[in-house]
């Protein structure tokens, strides 16, 4: 029976090494921005420069690790349906919907619901550092430099499937960016399985 | 007079609001990895995801601000001889050089002679993020995703300045690492003025 992340919010738990957390897009086109930090020491956190620089690329899939700050493995990916996902972007936030969509009265996004998730494990809002975002698809021209966000290619079902490495804090969102998930706030599933 | 960072090595200093950094490759082809922290509150850090994010441009400069973790612009590209540096990968590292490289007793790198330079200033090896890195020529494939690390553009006497926009920590380096800067170890020169 799978967990569910009600749309435009967010949650933490904690993943032992060795289980396994699938992440699962069950209506098509949702994002997913998930976070890790290392139980036993919340300084040791997911890195997008470590994982990229050491991957020699900015698309990640199945087999590939992603690394900490101190270039510890965190999690792998084991099982992936979809093979595009982004770890370029922060989590959408008030600022985000300020600065980009200008909204008046912006939601919280993702960042205040992984703040208010990670809460009370100890982790600080400051702390929270680019997102794996999962099933995120951003297009990036390779001359030009310019990146777009285009609709995910994840369908009714889809999958990511991360395997543990050490004691994990995860924290994770149902998107709350228009955007990323063509216009449509929609729910994400997730299970853990040792 | 410019101030000379030696090879390999690093360096830390205060940037008042309004002062202007100017970074200067003085033999060409060299890369200076480029740190900023706010002064009063080291927990805000220049944040590649938020400033891709807001640019919608994985590649910065003239006329580009640089965001903090807090959506603050902490420094702005006012000038830019060369105009292609990276903003994705974070300073090369004892891990780097063992990972990538396989050196079997690895220099400090930049993430060590950072960590180094930033010590007085209070802020611990953790806390230094995805590095703004000046010069460095990071070619991305927009369709697989895969990133090559090429020989910078700039030449002998190559420029980029930038504007503070609230009182900072700044740390510099010349880069340790010999992909970034065409197997050749040099210096990098900069100057500060108000």
């Amino acid at each position: 029976m799978a967990n569910v992340i009600p749309p435009r919010s967010g949650t933490a738990f904690t993943l032992a090494r060795g289980q396994r957390l699938t992440v699962i897009d069950p209506c098509g086109e949702q994002v997913a921005d998930l976070v890790a930090f290392r139980a036993d020491d919340i300084d040791e956190v997911i890195s997008s420069g470590r994982t990229i620089d050491y991957a020699s690329r900015i698309f990640l899939t199945t087999g590939d690790p992603l690394y900490s700050n101190r270039s510890n493995v965190l999690l792998e990916i084991v099982e992936d349906t979809v093979g595009r996902h982004d770890f370029l972007l922060t989590p959408c936030s008030a600022d985000t919907f300020r600065i980009i969509y200008g909204d008046k009265e912006p939601h919280r996004g993702c960042f205040g619901n992984l703040a208010h998730a990670l809460k009370p494990y100890g982790i600080p809002p400051d702390r929270i550092p680019v997102a794996f975002n999962v099933f995120m698809n951003v297009e990036v021209d390779g001359s030009s430099g310019a990146i777009a966000v285009r609709p995910p290619l994840s369908r009714a079902g889809d999958r990511i499937v991360f395997e543990a490495k050490l004691d994990l804090i995860i924290g994770l969102t149902a998107c709350s960016a228009l955007q990323s998930n063509n216009h449509a706030f929609k729910p994400i599933h997730y299970e853990i399985s040792s």
